[in-house]
């Protein structure tokens, strides 16, 4: 099948990811048949805001293939790799570095609200490579010539600075990148918490990806519901209800039944949160199990890292020739 | 022969050099034999000022490395490589501005008052590149473990640092750097120019290392001499005449018969400069027969170059490993 064009995504290695990254991950899954897809451990971006715990990135990155593995990335169909095994991208950033005005950097909307916000949480990140860090990712999208890249809605400016980047280039030397779109999948719903906020490691409010049944079940019983609903005759108010929620992204089928009985009190709290324990645990236990394989076979996940790496790599070290070429002649 | 340690310095790559240069090149060459010395065409460097000139930097490099080599340094003896050529600093610099406040780069002294120089001269270097060029610097030296870095009085907050930045690291992970010394060679002339301003390319006011017998004769006559004479019976002042300081660096044997003869209207000013002339051409002219056999000989340079990139990457590479393992473990 041709495919549509290339796409690069990553995500920090933050360990065991969560279901609100499962959403994510079914959304790749799908993009692999479409692209030519570069999945990315974004290892030097996690130093950008935490080199204090530098040491847990090559764990953590482990345990999140792990689970990028077990939800069915397939190494097979798409390039798994590590950042900071790929130097092309360090070079590029550099390279790039010198073009990049350093208002469009200042200018990048979360810049300043980031350091406020960690600053707040103690954290000082006001050094050079913070500063830079969207356009590293100009450079990660770019060595790749990716012509698309799934973002959340949050993003958008840090694509549109690579799209800048791009044509900033492309215009001072050669015609050498394309400019890649933002696909923003509005159908990936956003997860939340247990307790109704976001999901997030830091809140301990997560159901994580490799959960067990006896896990799965007590994350479920913590999840909070229509407060108004005392008695589970009560009649619920399912916009309210986190349960429900969940209904909406894993159990569509059942969804306008579950609903009626939660409006009409027909159905308690307990037996809605019973069919949903069920229900992920259908989803989760497949999820599971491929993540069990992958840890059996010893040296797998690094064998995908390393194949990876080299591949991208390949495609990365073209593109350096090309640029190297373009501005030096 | 122990050598002291180690040394990295380099030049960005304007093309043929000047006697300027050369004074600095005298003293690369005799810190061949008291240290490891890698020296480096700074063609990364040269994008942060001038990427507009990007293409010349090819040829540039070329002709710079024959006057190096011309010179009289050794390949054998020293590692003689592009920057651009080992990845491995554009990785070390940007694992470094992880940890690099934006402060410490916004106050090297020089920063504000390039961006101005430049731009009154129109030339708008206010990018990430140019911000983080002492940076880059710190990982030039660094990434050799260099302990020492020959430098004009005016790097020293440069040295400086690189100094820190070393510090940094070793703190905040573990000790892999050294802290490097500037060492200023203080018998390092200064050398003027023909108008008595600093020898500068952009002058134009400059004798080229290999100028022939006649361009030397021309350059020396335009030197500027004591305003006060005016026949060559007139005593003169060599303290005012630029002849004199060529005679005080290239004639020093015979600077004082010189100076006496000038003091005393024994010797008139075009005597003088023939002499000054025969002098130069006596030092420049082993330069220039090397330089033509360095040229003559096909692919030599390009050589020279592949050989020291692939030394300078081995000794890069094998800092680069303990960097990583003291950053992710």
């Amino acid at each position: 099948m041709t495919k549509k064009g290339t796409i690069l995504s990553g995500m920090r290695p933050t360990g065991r990811l969560h279901l609100g990254h499962h959403s994510v991950l079914n959304n790749w899954v799908q993009l692999q048949d479409l692209y030519h897809c570069f999945f990315m451990v974004a290892d030097w971006h996690a130093l950008t805001t935490g080199w204090e715990e530098a040491k847990e990135i090559r764990p953590n990155t482990r345990e999140m293939v792990a689970d990028w593995l077990a939800a069915g990335l397939d190494p097979e169909k798409s390039v798994i790799f590590s950042q900071s095994e790929v130097q092309e991208h360090a070079e590029l950033h550099l390279l790039f570095s010198m073009i990049m005005p350093l208002s469009w950097l200042e200018r990048v909307p979360t810049y300043k609200d980031q350091i406020k916000k960690l600053g707040e949480m103690g954290k000082d990140i006001n050094t050079y490579g913070f500063l830079g860090y969207p356009l590293l990712q100009a450079a990660d999208i770019l060595v790749y010539k990716a012509n698309a890249v799934p973002v959340g809605e949050d993003q958008l400016p840090h694509v549109e600075l690579t799209r800048e980047t791009a044509r900033r280039f492309n215009h001072l030397f050669k015609p050498v990148f394309p400019e890649p779109q933002g696909i923003i999948n509005r159908e990936l719903a956003v997860l939340p918490g247990l307790d109704g906020a976001k999901m997030s490691k830091s809140y301990h409010n997560y159901i994580s990806m490799g959960a067990d049944p006896d896990e799965i079940k007590k994350s479920v019983n913590q999840m909070i519901t229509d407060p108004n609903r005392i008695r589970k005759t009560d009649r619920g108010n399912p916009e309210v209800c986190v349960v429900h929620k969940f209904h909406r992204i894993y159990n569509g089928q059942l969804l306008e039944g579950i609903e009626a009985d939660c409006r009409s009190g027909s159905m308690g709290c307990v037996a809605c949160k019973k069919q949903l324990s069920a229900v992920l645990d259908q989803e989760l236990g497949p999820i599971r199990e491929r993540r069990e394989k992958v840890l059996s076979q010893k040296g797998y996940i690094e064998e995908v890292l390393k194949d990876g790496a080299e591949r991208a790599r390949t495609a990365a070290g073209a593109t350096l020739q090309e640029v190297r070429k373009a501005i030096f002649g």
